[in-house]
């Protein structure tokens, strides 16, 4: 997939829409979408949703052909995509291949979830839907179980301490303080973090991205069609990868091997290095998860991300600034919505229009990660004027 | 998309699998497909899953990832792709996609559904989510009570008769006996179908497609790739649709643009004219539903397909051979198997293979419909040799 470009984003605030419906949520992210691209609407030949469960949540499928006709967009297909957690990243991906392939001139790629008017309970009876129900789902886990476990394999292996995954914490509460997307944003003092009440031990409430409503949207096109939109962002890869659905056993350090392969390829095909890039939006569902994660994506050396933290180099003016939109655990995370999410954050910032502006932002990476690394999107978009 | 094949198929038994999970299902039908096709497994490179409520009814979603790595297909791209009952021909559509863009060399397209575990009450419930909430849900709508008004509507246009649409019943359980995937075939009576309980007047039990499990799967790849292929089946065309989510307001006879608009072009795709078409596999959810989808697909003139189904016209034999499988109506609707389903059965015809075999079938028309109407699907294959 070569020579496509973002010219339109658009998002709600990710927080409580309790009075809103899931198609109204996603209507107005991609309203606002389409009104920033500037486009007869008419010249959308492809809708993608990315979504995980609405159906269980909202009593809410179809969401593809019930999108098109509230949004007026005609008889285009229109497809709900679903990897779990990674729903959005492969929204925008397949939103990419619908104009790579020639079928539509613009494509639009939705994602949206609606949680919070639902208890605890269904939320995550719902949420456990992404683990293998045969396996992981029958011996009882639960997200939080296993990311505490892998936080306990990274700390086993490279001594991973608490102070440097509250780093993770604080960083990205602090960012979600200026974004106005964000309502999770906080400061937080390593007191604060490590007297919140304990999910799964060794994490913490302020460890976890909290259950969230939300929706974003952003328009793909040519790199020709682009050459009449205000700002393009040009997309210079977007990979998809399958992993394990399992935690893997504990014979080795932790990581998820999707997030490995999608990396590699997309930064492959993408024709960088590492060095070029100027911003990292990453799948934070859980503190750890931002330190095994950019293990993972091959910019810090395995065992070396946790100490990166505590030393400020992902902060937004750091080496690497990492989810200056404050990630997951600051925005929330509504799961279908987040993969676009970190894609209309990219675009923000390769425009120069961010509120946790990175200086001299050219080069992006979105990495969106689902189950316990069962489907991963990393994609790449650059700013190729700037 | 262009110069595409199916090369392999594999399918379950389409009834009861009470003690078999939906992983085990899906990956039996897609084993079997790898197995027709012959091929090493190691050069698909991409896998779609057509699956409607996995989520409710199994607590399982991400099945395309789950399904990757219980067919130990590596790292590559796996989609569940949702569009209600039409999610199986979007997933054959999307693996289309892959291989026509260049991005695999063959893609596996699964469909599968598991129902019969769960209570009625839980089904409809789930089953309604293929309708719009914010508008047909609050209403309390379900599908037999809409499809039921669509009978009306087409009665009070036409004149359909209740022999008439019986007649679409006989013929598919009839069909159904002969088809050793489908578990409810039978020689029926018109007395059988009208001393039948109510369900929704005029719909009565054997107008309605049953709920149950199954999985299908076919493998697409290219024409020059297919050559070393026992029996190619070329895919002339594959075309995705959406359309009103809502019933049509009463104004005119009833009928679903989005099978309009997707059997035009999929015609046009295709470079052949209606004449041309052999046999027709339908989504016939409802007996109604065959015969508007029959005057929507432009085969039959509006308000003449109930007198075509009265004077045999549709039979195995006929005119226009008409869901020679048993449709869904015999062999059951496990929603999202049900259009990858139909493309196994249009390929036993195009290999001249099927215990229904409709003699001289050259190309098959396949019709899967989401909703009322929402999304829809309309794939032309071939078998270019015959």
């Amino acid at each position: 997939m070569k020579n496509l470009s973002v010219v339109g984003i658009g998002s709600t605030v990710f927080g409580q829409h309790k009075s809103t419906s899931i198609t109204e949520l996603a209507k107005k992210a991609a309203s606002d979408a389409i009104l920033d691209a500037g486009i007869d609407k008419g010249r959308i030949g492809a809708l993608y949703v990315g979504n995980f469960v609405s159906g269980p949540l909202s009593g809410q499928e179809v969401l593809g052909g019930i999108l098109t006709n509230a949004l007026g967009l005609g008889a285009i297909p229109a497809t709900k995509v679903e990897g779990a957690c990674a729903s959005g990243g492969i929204a925008f991906r397949h939103a990419c291949l619908s104009v790579a392939a020639g079928l539509s001139d613009y494509a639009i790629a939705i994602g949206v979830e609606k949680m919070t008017h639902q208890n605890t309970n269904v939320v995550t009876e719902a949420l456990n839907s992404a683990l293998d129900r045969d396996i992981d789902g029958e011996a009882g886990h639960t997200f939080p179980g296993l990311y505490g476990l892998a936080w306990r394999l990274h700390a086993k292996h490279y001594g991973t301490s608490r102070a440097q995954v509250s780093a993770v914490v604080r960083k990205n509460k602090r960012a979600g303080l200026k974004n106005p997307l964000a309502q999770m944003g906080k400061m937080l003092s390593e007191d604060d973090i490590i007297n919140s009440r304990v999910i799964s031990d060794p994490l913490r409430l302020y460890d976890c991205c909290p259950v969230t409503d939300g929706a974003s949207a952003v328009i793909v096109t040519t790199t020709e069609n682009a050459k009449y939109s205000k700002i393009p962002i040009s997309v210079l890869s977007t990979v998809q990868t399958s992993g394990n659905p399992h935690v893997p056993k504990c014979e080795g350090p932790m990581s998820f091997q999707a997030t490995q392969v999608a990396c590699n390829e997309a930064i492959q095909i993408a024709g960088i290095t590492r060095q070029d890039v100027s911003l990292i939006e990453l799948h934070d569902c859980f503190s750890i998860a931002e330190i095994i994660d950019l293990e993972d994506l091959g910019f810090i050396n395995p065992g070396h991300a946790a100490s990166w933290a505590e030393e400020g180099r992902t902060d937004i003016d750091g080496d690497l600034p990492t989810n200056p939109s404050g990630g997951l655990i600051s925005k929330g995370h509504p799961v279908g919505a987040t993969g676009v999410g970190q894609i209309f954050e990219l675009c923000k910032q390769l425009r120069g229009t961010h509120p946790n502006q990175v200086r001299g932002a050219k080069i992006g990476l979105a990495h969106n990660l689902g189950g316990c690394g069962v489907t991963c999107s990393v994609s790449i978009l650059a700013n190729l004027n700037a």
